[in-house]
């Protein structure tokens, strides 16, 4: 088997960095892949830290300047794990090198930014990084529900919870200065939970949205919180915080079916609870469904970053196959829509319509 | 021990009327009551059932018209526990003729019938059955808000899930009618959560809300959905509704402050999850506490009918000491303004101030 | 209708005493019975505390000699709440004067007790308070036994975990003197857990088991264990143990069968879990259901209280009926026949047939 | 930095092959490790399998001589994932051959096979594979246990639930035929079980055990169930098998002690329960701890491979450190003790003390 080469570059030297890193050693030992990543250069501004972090994780070269590494005739793929205000500039760089492009979410941080970058890559391959779809417990959700067990949906309600902006302690972030991040919650959690809600309940209508800053001196919302109507008509709650003490990272939602009731927390991302209504009510209650994963046996937990792997892995061989890839710039344009729905509407104190 | 007699005259024979009955038959076994309550009269339309009722639950005579039942001298308390729009005629006529008012949630249909009951009322004894301050998981939830183990409050969330409006087969109910209920689950399930949520977080300051109906032909709401703002700078969402399939009864709320977080559902009402962020956060995590309740040894569950019984034994108690008892007329018409400013922000579509 | 009335005499005073009172008074509120039960006489040895209790409960009259009260012509029930050791010399009273006779659990101290018991008591009509078989949760573990639900039994696991044992604060009890109660945990806790294993999964064939006493001076077991082999072949743990920290009141069992697997856990009576082996593996999980009651509405849990109350029903119904009401003395000396074999096995250190 | 390097040949090809390869590659990514280790040989029967397992996990080599690859000069470390049976005989050539050995558990199909082991593998640098002990959540139960949070042990409870041997649609295994696996559940799944209780709990004294076949035509143990008595008083269960229904991989604890317990499900292996009896018993409940890990952020969970990892590299740098590893031969021969007593006790149906 002589599979093609594919030279990747990747921008982003921190924790998404190492996530992503992650994920190229290890698709290939879980996946027949029908393409040869190879580790070429990681770019970042911390030399020092590059360094290691080329040693550790295998990467070939290391590099600074992203703009003469995005054009190298001999990358192939071009990742983008920066701050989100570097996202836009970087894969409309990459896509005007005629890369493969895989982004980082939010895609962007604003809904034109994000409208140039789907512009920008049209032609080529491209994914975006909403890793969660991968888990376990999502992946069989979005299979229960294209096997129609819900029904027609009545209820969407999602939240993120984490905790962190409630810590003194903690130092210093890019995620919370505006001009790194675009937002806060915003575009860091609850794009993720915008991307589930359009994976598994199809399109947003409207919005009546509120973005709060707890923290004093601080330019980005601390929490968002919105109400949402779906082309569907069924009725949604979203809530994205880092002020949810006692959470450290959850992310969870429930959504109601004339037919079944889904469940699921981050927390728990082997897991998803199934309500199966079209059963006698006296012996259903929620099902904890333990889901499958493809790495090891049922009854065997994958963790965090499994998701990135599966993610990689199912974009190669989507690649390969000539079939479309999801979340692709084009779905997390979506989100961004969304997004910029939900932050106008928070401007405006009114609903406001998703373009 | 010579203890005042109070003969007592019900208004209503339904689930509400059972419920309250059985309260007034249990409160003297468990509490030592500084009065004598005497099931006097119970009042309803349907006679069979009346008198079935009555030999059952120990109410020595029958009625049918209640207008004079309330005005029997030998009458002390008014109970009423019939259909919301019938509450606030009922009330101002029991408080007309000077009978301490005990009412079912929600106190009435609109602000303006509550605003009158208010003013009815003033000067007599009364409560509103808000039963479920009462649960040993709310309770103590106020207690551990009260010692101030939880900070500066950021987030409160809260959902009441009922499935019951998806079940074609269920008979036709009053609930459904707003001729009868005044709306749907906004008196019938929000007024609780709203109730909660002054109880425990203090005056909501302004609402975003939409109402939804999923059932063809029905004039009431099956779902009502809102975020707020609390005076005390804290946000958040509520979202009531009869077609979360897969729940039976969920009342469930979460709080989340800078020093803690609680989290309580009904289906287990006797337990309250409360985080302490007080300590190291590695040997922290969300406790479940099984709350002790006043009627058996700790790890001895009580159920749904003890938060009536306990509510009377409050009530008797406060106004044996002369102390307020809470909730009374005036707490539920605090409900009761949140209520219509949901109303009116759902209708006119915008943030509505709560006045 | 004029139905007969039974008076019934209550020996006991304590907390057994308390929720037998409940259940007379309750039993009516809830379910049309056969028969009318008249509070006549309750019999004690703290004439204050009887007083007060008699008032409370609304039993007619007070008496410190059991004796004659058994033997009272106009007394049709004799209900034995009293400690353990005087189980035997009471029931045989009673029985001796043609009563019937309900017995709190365990049955007797012994075996031998037990055994003259069921032959005393032979014809007339009886029962033994193992109330949590009517917990809504065992109540549905029954129903789903009976329908086949699990198929062929492989493991049945249960614990009953209390914690007080390790509480010096605790004053103290007659539940810690062999005097007065026989024993410790055997006939206390592990009278639940074998009762409901009998009930669920049929006869026990052989048991090797441990009896352990932490507390310096204690006469009787604190925590006693076992392993058992059951006639259907299945085979099993047993754990009762009042040194359990961290739980209040832990009644748990767990059944794996061929087609299925119940778990219940007394500290959410309301619930049971189920798992449904005949299904495809991927949407099947643990379901939690939430039982219904005879009391309230699906979702309106009931406590701890309610087992009395359905116990007292049901036993009156099938005394009504002529049919055989369970559990009955037969039924709890089985009981009695496992705990000896038990403390058996635990004394000689050796595996021991039930006889 | 130059790193001493170590040559490793894999002994196995399995799933536990696998397992190892996977530490192998992944280990030096998040760790930073004092020695260098390369995927020399790996040695199995199968050669088309092994061929594709060395391409897809970066093995230099195959070989099909397990006895030639262990005397091989260039071999500093050998690794034993082979089924049990073979365990003793490889890990003694490899030890005469002077060789660093690594060797899944349990050690050995009988206690004299693990007693040679022992001896033969003294004065060289060996682990066992009892990956559990790395699950975040054990981990955190040993530092808990280490720092008297329990105070005085009273009870352990341990339960390893798998349901495989009820399905008959599964292909067969070397895991139910004795002549490959020594025993079925006893060093499969119980062997997890008791090296967590030593290692949690310390030694164990004496057993009183049972070991059940429920498949015909099976010459191993589906069930092995017992009570034990500790050094240390405190008393336990344990019950390992294939045949509970519902359970896919459940290694599930819990332990009481005078100050606190402590809960844990493989299910959930990021998580434990954990119980501080030291504080207000109102606001004390078991606490779901999400424990950290040395991969990623907290509330970003690991998995089951991550166990290997862990174990792998904390050898390692046991190693380099001239510190005692463990578990280690003589740790895993303690649990072969307690396993050969249980398999003794079994046998002779008496309680049986471990030697």
């Amino acid at each position: 088997m002589s599979r093609k080469i594919f030279n990747v570059a990747l921008l982003g030297q921190g924790f998404m960095g190492r996530a992503h890193s992650n994920a190229y050693c290890q698709a290939p030992h879980f996946f027949a892949l029908p393409f040869e990543l190879r580790r070429k250069v990681i770019c970042g501004r911390n030399q020092a830290a590059l360094s290691e972090m080329a040693r550790t994780w295998g990467w070939d070269e290391t590099a600074t300047d992203w703009r003469a590494v995005v054009e190298r005739k001999d990358i192939d793929v071009v990742d983008i794990a920066t701050p989100n205000a570097l996202h836009a500039e970087m894969a409309i760089a990459a896509a005007a090198a005629g890369k493969i492009v895989l982004c980082e979410k939010p895609l962007a941080v604003s809904v034109e930014e994000g409208a140039r970058m789907v512009s920008a890559i049209r032609g080529l391959p491209n994914m975006v990084w909403f890793n969660y779809r991968r888990t376990p417990g999502i992946a069989l959700a979005r299979r229960l529900v294209e096997e129609d067990r819900l029904g027609r949906v009545f209820h969407y309600r999602a939240t993120y919870l984490q905790e962190w902006g409630n810590d003194p302690t903690r130092p210093p972030s890019w995620k919370t200065e505006k001009a790194a991040a675009g937002s806060g919650v915003l575009g860091d959690l609850l794009s993720h939970l915008i991307d589930a809600a359009l994976y598994l309940n199809g399109p947003i209508s409207e919005v009546s949205a509120m973005m709060q800053t707890f923290a004093a001196q601080r330019d980005v919302d601390d929490a968002t919180l919105l109400l949402a109507r779906f082309a569907n008509r069924s009725v949604g709650t979203f809530e994205a915080t880092r002020y949810a003490v006692g959470c450290r990272n959850q992310n969870r939602f429930e959504i109601h079916g004339s037919k079944g009731m889904l469940r699921f927390n981050l927390e728990n991302l082997n897991h998803l609870e199934f309500f199966d209504a079209t059963g006698a009510r006296e012996t259903e209650g929620p099902r904890l469904l333990l889901a499958s994963n493809d790495y090891w046996k049922p009854g065997h937990a994958v963790g965090y970053e499994h998701t990135f792997v599966s993610a990689l892995a199912d974009f190669l061989r989507a690649l390969d196959g000539g079939e479309p890839f999801h979340p692709d710039f084009e779905d997390a344009q979506r989100v961004q829509e969304v997004l910029d729905a939900v932050e106008q509407s928070a401007g405006k104190r009114e609903w406001t319509v998703v373009r």
